[in-house]
C-alpha cells in the first residue's frame, strides 16, 4: 500500500537552523568594531574548502549522490521514478564577501538539502530527479567575476577563461580548485534541467516594508562592473604648485562624488553606483599620488537607463582628463549583465506554493546579482526571496533573518520543487 | 711657511656628482611605467642601511670621525684648530620617499663631504670642527612623522617617543634600528652647534621661473598632517537603496574634493592640500565601504592662514558626519609644524658666499620640511636651495638637477662653512 503522493511540503525549521548555524562556524570572524559575529568565506580559500567540505556530508548523510564540475561546482542529486526525465534543479552558493553573515546563498543551498531531507522523511518519490547545487565564485570578490561558476555551466563564460582568473596575489582560480582538491571530472556544461528555482535572502528592505515574508522574484537588475585606473604624476605636497599637480587621487574623489550626483539627479532611473574597492599609489602622505585604482558597481532595473548612466560616466571621465595635462584615465569592463526577466510559469508555481502555506507574498525585482540568473540561459527559472531584518542589510555581519522567515521560504521552495518534479 | 687661509672654496663637481650617481644605485629600481630609474630607500629598511654603510665609509674616507647616536642620525667630524670650539654643523637625509629620485637629502649630505674633501685636498684647517650629519627617517613615510632623527636630536621629541613609532607592519623604529646596526651609542642630544646650514634641492619651480641657480631660504613653511578614519555601514552594492547608506569612500571623496576647493577658493593664502594615503575596507567591488582611512597634509607660509584652513576643515568633517547618519570621523595629528624662520645672519653668509662664485639669488621660502626646521631651534641656521629641472619635481623619478646646478650650491655651501668655521 502505498500513500497518496502529498501535493505540500513542511520541512523541519529547527533543522533547516542549525545547518545554517553550523556553517557559519566555518570562516567565523569577530567583527573588531561591533563585536558581531561575521564569516570570511572567499571563494576557494581554505575556509570555503572546509565549507563545501561540510555541505558535500551533508549531501551524502542525505543520500544524494554527488558530483563535482570542472568548475568545483557541486551537485547532490536525489534520483527520480524516471531517471531519465530532465531533473529540477535548486541551489545557490555559499562563497563570501569577506564580510558577510549567515544567510547570503548558504539559505538556498542548505534549504535545497533540507527540502530533500523532508522527501526522504516522508518517504517521497518524485517523477523527476531533484539535484542541489552549490555555485563557484558567485560574489566574485576574489577572481573578479561574479556567478562565474553558474556562468561556465550555463555556457556563457568559458572554462579557460574562469580557470585563467587571478585573484589579487595572483594566484589562479584553476590552480585553487587543484589545490583544494574541487578540480571535478563532471563535464562543466549543465544539461538543460527541467527548471531552476533559487531561495535566497532579499538582502533588502522592500519585504520587510510591505510587511510579507516571501517575495516572488520576477527577475535581476542590470548589473554593470567596471575597473578605472587613473594614472596622474607623483610629486612633493609641500613644493609643487596646486597648477602644476595632476592629482589621482583628486580625479577619483571627483568620480565618486560625480557617480552620487547622478545617482541623486534622479535622471538615471533607479540608479545605484558604489565605490567599493579604491586604492591609490604610491600611497604616502606627502606624495601628491602617481595612481588610483577604483571599480565602479552600477545596478540599474531598466537597461535603456542603465546605458545611459554608463554614457554619463564615461563622457565625464573623458572631460576629466581633458581637464588636468598629465591625466590619463583607462577603464577595463568587468562584467556587465543585462536585465533577466524570470520565467512566468515558474513564477506562478511559486506564488501558488506560498498561497497554499498562507504566506503572503509581492513580486519583486532583484537588486543584487543571483545564479539563477545564468542558469535562467537554459532553463525556466525564479526565484524565492525571505526576508531580511535592519532594512535587509547584507554582505555585513549584521546581515539576519529569523528561523521563522527561512523556514518560510524553505517551504515555499519545497512546495515549489515537489510540484515542478511531478510535472511531465 | 703656511700658505694664506683662502676665503673662498671651490668643490670637485665631478667627484661630487659621482658620489651622487652611486649612492643612486642602493635602492635602485625602474619605474614600470615610465621606464625611469627611481630610489626607494624607506628609512631603516635593508636599502637605507646598505646607504648608510656606504656614506660611512666615504666619511671614513675623507679621514672624518664617526659617531652614530641613539637615533641612529649619524655625524662625521672633522677637527678644528680649537676642538673646544662649537662645529659647524652640515649635512641633511638619505632616507626617501618609495618613489623617490637620486637627489633629495643625498645632495645636503654628499656635498657635505665633498666640501670636507676640497678641505682635506686643500690641506686647510678651519678654526671651528667642522660635522656632516647624516638624519635619520626625515621622510616621515615610514614611521608617520618626518624630521624624526633631527627632531630628536634638536629635543623637540623624545628617544622614547621616537623608538615607539610603528610601520604598517608593526615593525618599531627602535627595532629597525637594532636590526640594521644603527642603534648607535652616542647621546642623542645634540650639543648647540655654532650654526647649521643645509643644501637641498629646491622641490619646486621658483628658482627655475625667475632663472637663477640657488635659494637663500628664509625659512620653512608651516606643515600640518592628519589622519582621518571614516566608519560607515558595509552593505550590498546591489540591494542597499542609496537613502539608507553610510558610505566611508564617498565621504572621503567628498573631503578630497573639499580640499581642493578650499585651495582654490583663494580664502586661506598660499595653502596647499594633498590627500597621499587613502584606502577602504573592505575593499571589495560590490559592497558600500565600511572604513577608509586616508591623510590630509596642508602647508602655508601664513600660521593664520594655516589655523583657519585646519578649522575650515574641522567643520567640513563635523557637518559631513551629521549629514549622513551612521557616520563618524576621528581625526589624529601626525605632525605640525609652525613657519620657521632662518637666522638672518646665516642667510646673509650664503648670501655673500653667492655672490662671491658670481652666483645670482633669490630668497624663497621652503614649501618642503626639512631637518634644518628642527636644527633651528638650538643654532642658527638656514639653508641654500638648488634649481631642478621639470618645474622642479621631486618625490619622482623625474627628479634632476643638473651636474652644474648641483656643484653651484655645493660651493656656495663649502664658502658658507669655511667661512662660519673660521668665526670667533
Amino acid at each position: 500500500m502505498t500513500s497518496p503522493t502529498p501535493d505540500k511540503l513542511t520541512v523541519d525549521s529547527d533543522r533547516l537552523w542549525q545547518s545554517l548555524m553550523d556553517l557559519a562556524e566555518i570562516g567565523a570572524y569577530r567583527d573588531e568594531r561591533t563585536g558581531l559575529r561575521g564569516v570570511n568565506r572567499l571563494a576557494l580559500t581554505d575556509a570555503d574548502a572546509a565549507g563545501r567540505r561540510r555541505v558535500g556530508a551533508w549531501m551524502e548523510e542525505a543520500r544524494l549522490s554527488v558530483r563535482i564540475d570542472q568548475m568545483g561546482n557541486i551537485y547532490g542529486r536525489r534520483e527520480g521514478a524516471d531517471p531519465s526525465a530532465a531533473p529540477v534543479l535548486t541551489g545557490s552558493h555559499i562563497d563570501s564577501v569577506a564580510t558577510a553573515g549567515a544567510f547570503d546563498g548558504c539559505l538556498g543551498v542548505l534549504g535545497g538539502i533540507e527540502v530533500v531531507r523532508t522527501l526522504n522523511d516522508r518517504g517521497i518519490t518524485t517523477r523527476r530527479p531533484i539535484e542541489v547545487a552549490v555555485f563557484t565564485e558567485e560574489e566574485g570578490v576574489r577572481f573578479g567575476t561574479d556567478m562565474l561558476g553558474s556562468a561556465v555551466a550555463a555556457g556563457r563564460l568559458t572554462l579557460e577563461y574562469a580557470h585563467a582568473l587571478t585573484d589579487r596575489d595572483g594566484r589562479t582560480l584553476g590552480g585553487e580548485l587543484t589545490r583544494t582538491g574541487f578540480d571535478g571530472p563532471a563535464d562543466v556544461r549543465l544539461a538543460p534541467p527541467h527548471a531552476y528555482v533559487e531561495c535566497h535572502i532579499e538582502q533588502g528592505p522592500v519585504l520587510a516594508e510591505h510587511n510579507v515574508p516571501v517575495g516572488v522574484v520576477t527577475g535581476v537588475q542590470g548589473i554593470s562592473w567596471q575597473e578605472i585606473t587613473i594614472h596622474g604624476r607623483a610629486a612633493h605636497a609641500g613644493t609643487t604648485p596646486t597648477r602644476l599637480r595632476a592629482d589621482a587621487a583628486l580625479a577619483a574623489a571627483q568620480i565618486i562624488v560625480q557617480l552620487r550626483a547622478m545617482v541623486d539627479s534622479g535622471a538615471y532611473g533607479e540608479l545605484r553606483a558604489t565605490v567599493g574597492h579604491l586604492n591609490v599609489h604610491p600611497d604616502l602622505t606627502n606624495i601628491v599620488p602617481a595612481r588610483a585604482e577604483m571599480t565602479v558597481d552600477l545596478r540599474n532595473p531598466d537597461d535603456t537607463h542603465m546605458v545611459r548612466a554608463e554614457e554619463a560616466l564615461a563622457a565625464f571621465l573623458r572631460d576629466l582628463e581633458d581637464s588636468q595635462p598629465g591625466l590619463t584615465l583607462a577603464t577595463r569592463r568587468m562584467a556587465q549583465t543585462a536585465h533577466v526577466p524570470f520565467d512566468k510559469s515558474v513564477q506562478k508555481t511559486i506564488a501558488q506554493a506560498a498561497d497554499d502555506h498562507d504566506l503572503p507574498y509581492i513580486p519583486l525585482l532583484s537588486g543584487a546579482g543571483h545564479d539563477a540568473q545564468e542558469i535562467a540561459a537554459i532553463c525556466p527559472t525564479a526565484m524565492i526571496f525571505v526576508r531580511g531584518e535592519h532594512d535587509g542589510i547584507s554582505h555585513n555581519p549584521r546581515e539576519y533573518s529569523t528561523p521563522q522567515a527561512c523556514a518560510h521560504g524553505v517551504n515555499v521552495l519545497a512546495t515549489t520543487l515537489l510540484r515542478l518534479a511531478n510535472e511531465d
